[in-house]
């Protein structure tokens, strides 16, 4: 298995996306292609003693920061790390691509390198989510943020495979996020997916609420990226405000202190199932290729875990089950 | 001040909403009329012994459940408590209205009982969330799940009359929920109510993310109401979900359980601090009159502090503030 990884990605890189390579190198036997600028991934690869004969390197000069706009930038900075490293994928001298950096242009990047799967009409970033009861997948958390209802109904069949083949779950239930559980509540866009879900062959079990998403009632839940991107913000930041405030109240209070310091192995095991970097990043679904998106703030493990998810995706043949269950319909 | 309170609205009403108005004539002095099943108000009164004269009750015959469609219940059922109590708003019999019933059926029959203030086009429901830094207002939450962008800037200047003259905060700042922060993010609503905001009086600091709704940097958050409402449900779960997962790891291992048990005085501070119940309900602004929504599973308290709010937004003089704001554009 051969993964492109961009050495550029992320907050810290290359020095994340080396050790992630270098990880994912031994661990998983894995071949890495690092793209980027070649004399900072070298320094960084020099850190590390036990160096990998799996791992290389293709210079790219141009990196696209976090900030800039994701088509212009796709557009003028064909050397980029990004358009460099897709465009290996696209020519199948690899089997897939992870990314930490900017989520539009790779985004971008990988509908005009890649392409769509035939008869997807959209791409969508399906991301794993911890809940009460294991896992969950929410489709789509912006790649798409103004879908029509067909392309809601096409993120249900690619997350259903995503499921079924990557995580492992049987008949994975599909849920729809609108303002309330009735067919009537919602907007026109909500009640068309509705339409087009009932019909289908996926386990849809109809609306849920923002409320049921970490019970882990659902394992899919539907909604446009919009939605999707700020449900994914809201909760990093909630959590993390939970925990700044609970430190403040500890502070203030020796008893509690004491009492925290204690409670603190359950505080560890919480965040251990918590952690992102466990899921490796968000798989952007349907274009013709394998693309991984990772987290701007992705640790070496998160790197890891998305050159593993990178390569599973190949083995299990997830695209081929999405295009045999889209021509069944 | 004369408050009518829907009794029959609550998961638990009437009796939270009797044990509320009584908190409230007592503490705030208070006048409330309770609307809804004489019979079951009057039992609930009588299990309290200090029994105040500020009380009366209305006989409302129906009650529109939670899980009734809005439009529908309240055309059919002119005899429910959210109807009755709304009328006599309408006729200036009292000063405000009070509802933890059905909140589509609330914005209903309030809009089409109060009608709009002149100029406003759509009402929009403004909830305070707790913050790292204090408090922090979003609008809407769900009455208006289609609005244009227009609606978000006269939303603007409501929530920032509500934050000036319920809040006590000074030159609020105006924040726009989109996926990033850059100008051209966002779909062409979201694009065309920055450009609006962008051109008012507000103290309107731009695009904020999902991740800044916690924090506390921007007073006022503005969003459409199906995001709003996604967001509100979202951060309640996310709470609950915590809060077991914890209490779970806990259980699991003894030294954590002692340290919990010390750390508990912490819990519960911070448990204050996120109490819905302190603010009170969510003004439903925009209407010709003043209307606060709680939530269904209010408790007394939170009643109580719904006719305190109720009666600021008269004393206050919020829909005076508001049409003049409005009239100098």
């Amino acid at each position: 298995m051969r993964i492109v990884v961009d050495a550029m990605g992320s907050d810290q890189a290359p020095a994340v996306e080396v050790e992630g390579a270098l990880q994912a190198a031994q661990e998983y036997g894995s071949e890495v292609l690092l793209v980027g600028d070649e004399t900072a991934i070298k320094k960084e690869l020099e850190k590390h003693t036990a160096v990998s004969n799996k791992i290389s390197i293709l210079h790219a000069p141009e990196r696209i920061e976090m900030d800039e706009p994701a088509a212009l930038s796709v557009r003028r900075k064909r050397k980029s790390s990004i358009v460099v490293g897709l465009d290996i994928v696209k020519r199948e001298e690899a089997d897939g691509f992870v990314s930490a950096g900017n989520t539009g242009a790779v985004v971008c990047a990988a509908t005009l390198s890649l392409r769509m799967l035939p008869g997807i009409e959209r791409p969508g970033i399906a991301i794993v989510i911890p809940t009460l009861l294991g896992t969950s997948v929410i489709m789509d958390v912006g790649a798409n943020i103004n879908p029509k209802p067909l392309h809601l109904f096409q993120y249900g069949i690619m997350a259903d495979a995503y499921c079924k083949y990557i995580l492992h779950k049987e008949n994975p239930k599909v849920g729809l996020l609108n303002v309330g559980e009735e067919e009537t509540k919602g907007t026109e866009f909500v009640k068309e997916a509705h339409t087009l879900l009932s019909e289908s062959k996926l386990n849809f079990v109809g609306n849920i609420e923002g409320r049921d998403i970490y019970t882990g009632n659902v394992d899919i839940i539907l909604c446009d990226g919009f939605v999707g991107n700020v449900i994914l913000k809201v909760s990093e930041s909630i959590i993390d405000t939970l925990v700044k405030a609970l430190k403040n109240e500890i502070k203030s209070n020796l008893i509690a202190t004491l009492g925290a310091a204690l409670a603190s192995s359950a505080f560890n095991a919480l965040k251990k199932k918590m952690d992102y970097a466990e899921y490796g990043g968000a798989p952007l679904l349907g274009v013709d290729g394998r693309c991984i998106i990772s987290h701007g703030s992705s640790n070496p493990k998160a790197i890891k875990n998305a050159i593993r998810v990178a390569g599973e995706f190949k083995t299990n043949s997830v695209n081929k089950h999405i295009l045999e269950e889209l021509e069944t319909y």
